[in-house]
């Protein structure tokens, strides 16, 4: 199985858009689906019902408020951080959404304290493939948390922080729990430590993994996502 | 569990697009690949393995689209008979994306006995529930063509053709094998006698089926789909 590099990364994005026609809102319901039920799979909802699901600005958080709305539709209690709400119709209608099934979101970002004693789960939808360093200040609090927090966590895509080719190689780069790859997993993916290494976005072409010799596992089944 | 009339399964698909803001691509999405995993439970790739998808110009074609999509992920091998493609970008673009994932397009009618011996099943995503007869001459060669056939049909929703709240009242209406509701199943659906009924659609937000006292049984888990 190949490891992008964040180039190949945004390219595969770029064509799936591009040449195979896909919109934003397919593919994000898709990867956002495809997180909740890896997360399922590993954090059953009677042990880990309480799941602060932590959003970024761009794509990745929008993975991430797909996740929790399907998280609530599968017994768990998710809440959401999103400290720097997007002012685009997609993201907006997407925080929506999971307003009005319910799920509330945070003020002000959770202290150490709180985030240990309100929460069973942390989904880490900060930041995505197109992350270049440094974590811009607005998300710093959140990611010390991450950094200091017992409570497991899953990351979509990417460790929130990390170099998305060369991993952990800040001081203060937190080990996430779970990691869920997306379409296919990135470089940093190597240096992954964690429990459970999972692929979701089940919607790759066939010509497309061809063309960038993805050499994906097979998925089984109608699973939306695979344990790697 | 309440069957809708059409006049509340109308409602319903404008309050999700209008008060919850979802976007047609996301539940276009979701709806075609519960429909998907529903026919996987019930026609494994394994024995039905070439599957004739006919869609209808409207909403329910475009389901259909989307289910030949992720069949086609699922080790089936679908073919699409869709004899008046919309003119709108969803469609075009979710023609294209069926295409470029190598699924075969019909360029005219099958004939009842290519249907015979080419399919192993067929998909009915022609009409939905807000389907008003005369069926259009455009569609009168399918409909027979499912009307005379032995090979299963599974419905999107509605059975092509019957009266979305009375059901098969004319005397050429078909008898599906399978029918899919998609969030909540259709006055019509009493009059299903086939072998599998199925419910797929989980996205209907709690407030919602609340509002319409809609009594939709628990999905289990990940579940995508439900048998009623």
């Amino acid at each position: 199985m190949k490891f992008l590099t964040q180039t190949e990364a945004v390219k595969i994005d770029e064509e799936l858009f591009n040449e195979y026609k896909f919109s934003v809102d397919q593919l994000m319901e898709l990867a956002g689906l495809s997180c909740a039920h890896a997360i399922a799979k590993c954090y059953p909802a009677d042990c880990f019902k309480r799941v602060l699901v932590c959003c970024g600005p761009g794509n990745n958080g929008g993975d991430g408020l797909v996740c929790a709305r399907h998280l609530s539709f599968m017994k768990y209690e998710p809440t959401i951080y999103y400290p720097k709400p997007t002012a685009k119709p997609l993201y907006e209608n997407l925080s929506h959404q999971c307003k009005s099934n319910g799920i509330s979101f945070l003020r002000s970002s959770p202290t150490l304290e709180s985030t240990n004693e309100c929460y069973d789960l942390i989904v880490d939808a900060l930041f995505g493939f197109s992350f270049k360093p440094p974590v811009r200040e607005t998300f710093v609090p959140i990611t010390e948390i991450l950094l200091n927090t017992k409570i497991p966590i899953a990351s979509i895509d990417i460790p929130s922080g990390w170099d998305v080719e060369k991993g952990k190689i800040r001081e203060n780069d937190f080990e996430p729990d779970m990691l869920i790859s997306l379409t296919a997993p990135k470089l940093c993916a190597k240096m992954f430590k964690g429990k459970y290494h999972y692929l979701g976005g089940r919607f790759v072409p066939p010509a497309l993994q061809e063309k960038f010799q993805l050499n994906l596992p097979e998925y089984h089944d109608c699973d939306m996502c695979l344990k790697l």
